[in-house]
């Protein structure tokens, strides 16, 4: 079996309650919605590629509890293959409460690691990163991230990393040079680079090493460069009435990712990163609101 | 099969975080501690009943979801008879985030009830209210909820009734004719009879039907009264260190119908349900520190 992409990283199951208040302090409130959801940025920009029809396998190392029973439950259901996934039966799993306040979309989100920790290189399933067009990581399991680059490299599969707004680290740049798709938020790329406007973040992180570099900033869209000199700006899709932004960046990674496993352009993919991450928000939970290729393909014809 | 107890309400799944500050913003934290774990005022005494060793057995509609799923299961597993739950497939279950401040305990409650909505009362399992010892109700469901206690008032069986904080409804006046055993907070006695001392909203409940009524005022201990002139306050447990209130009170229900289903008498069951109370505030969660009978003894044997 070949795959479109092979995601490495953390998977997560959330509680997401809408409510009036934020609290402060000590209360009783009933939430306007709620949901159960899987999250994680790698997991959800697979169960995005999965949603348009992509061949996805995860690989990450949760507990044996109910929460990680539930984690590859949900995977399985979205259809990503989770043959690979290694269990710790002794472990516990990462979880997170997120309150989103319902007037601004605001969200707190408290999170617990579990206990499973970091994926050991060795159980890596190297046959599987071979067999994928693309290898997704954030650099998390980070032994387990390098030797999964390496590999894919030397395999000729493109190595795409997601850095997260808040998840810089100097080790990363053992990593970069290793990435050819690079994708991070705007904060990424200036703890990065020290650039703080994204265009120049985007250029400074090309001299890294990635082929291709886009800088997200949100609903003020996202500047891509490439080291074949192509630089453009992509903005994002307005949404009639956003309900939650949560996994909204993770379905613009997996949106983009799409375009390029279907061989499309950069402008091409990067638009179809951008619908998928505005029609993301329209509902509770990261992967709720999630389009079929064909809805997708529908909301970009209607926008022209 | 008889059972001890056969309990009446509604079933939460809860997700607990151990958290520094309960957030009155946006904010993203790490939680000290957290765990998922069943919930729900008459569950978690059944469950509480059955870790002591008692049959039970719980009444309640589910939803067919990822977490109506996990609620079965966990009560499954703790040997709480499930046979007659009913579950409503297209529905969602009632789920909880419960932030617990970790200088002070401090709870910051955000629920969702699910839209799995009222058990009917044609549903009921009767043969399994007649086998039962003890019906433990709290007033949800609420037509189900008068159409068992009058079935367990036919058959005989002593009908018990859990009063909790902010939970009394002016037509509870037209259960409580028909409980036996009536175990409420404070809060509970204040709003229902206009006593705000605890003894004498004890007093003025024993009016209404039942024969033995207690007032529950956490850490102040309990007011005991009953039709038979019997009139004690039970002293709280001291514990060493608290780590999470969730579901004492609940386990203090247990505790003092497992003493009576065994034939103690009310003030061994109160000393029980003091205990039993006490000691689920050892862990996080609602029912993860409950004691096995031969805890509980050990514990009161210490105390002398």
């Amino acid at each position: 079996m070949n795959y479109d992409v092979v995601g490495l990283g953390v998977c997560t199951m959330d509680l997401l309650m809408v409510v009036d208040e934020l609290p402060g302090g000590e209360l009783v409130q009933r939430a306007h919605d709620s949901a159960l959801a899987g999250g994680g940025p790698v997991a959800t920009a697979l169960v995005t590629l999965a949603r348009l029809g992509a061949r996805t396998a995860m690989l990450d190392l949760v507990g044996g509890d109910l929460i990680g029973r539930m984690i590859v439950a949900e995977l399985d259901a979205a259809g990503v293959d989770t043959s690979a996934m290694a269990i710790d039966a002794g472990s516990t799993s990462s979880q997170a409460a997120v309150l989103v306040r319902k007037r601004d979309g605001a969200r707190a989100i408290t999170f617990a690691p579990g206990t499973s920790g970091e994926l050991p290189p060795g159980q890596l399933n190297e046959e599987m990163i071979r067999a994928a067009k693309i290898l997704h990581l954030n650099g998390r399991h980070w032994q387990a991230c390098l030797r999964a680059a390496q590999i894919a490299r030397e395999a000729g599969v493109v190595v795409s990393f997601d850095g997260g707004s808040h998840r810089y680290r100097a080790e990363h740049l053992e990593l970069l040079p290793l990435v050819d798709v690079c994708i991070v938020a705007e904060e990424y790329a200036a703890s990065c680079t020290g650039a703080s406007a994204p265009e120049r973040g985007a250029e400074a992180l090309l001299r890294y090493g990635p082929k291709v570099v886009a800088v997200t900033s949100g609903t003020r869209g996202s500047h891509v460069v490439s080291a074949d000199g192509e630089s453009f700006h992509q903005p994002a899709c307005p949404v009639d009435r956003v309900v939650d932004t949560t996994g909204a960046g993770d379905a613009y990674h997996g949106g983009f990712l799409f375009g390029l496993a279907r061989g499309l352009s950069l402008k091409e993919s990067a638009r179809y990163a951008s619908a998928v991450g505005a029609l993301n928000t329209r509902a509770l939970g990261g992967r709720a609101a999630l389009p079929a290729l064909s809805q997708l393909d529908e909301f970009l014809d209607h926008r022209g």
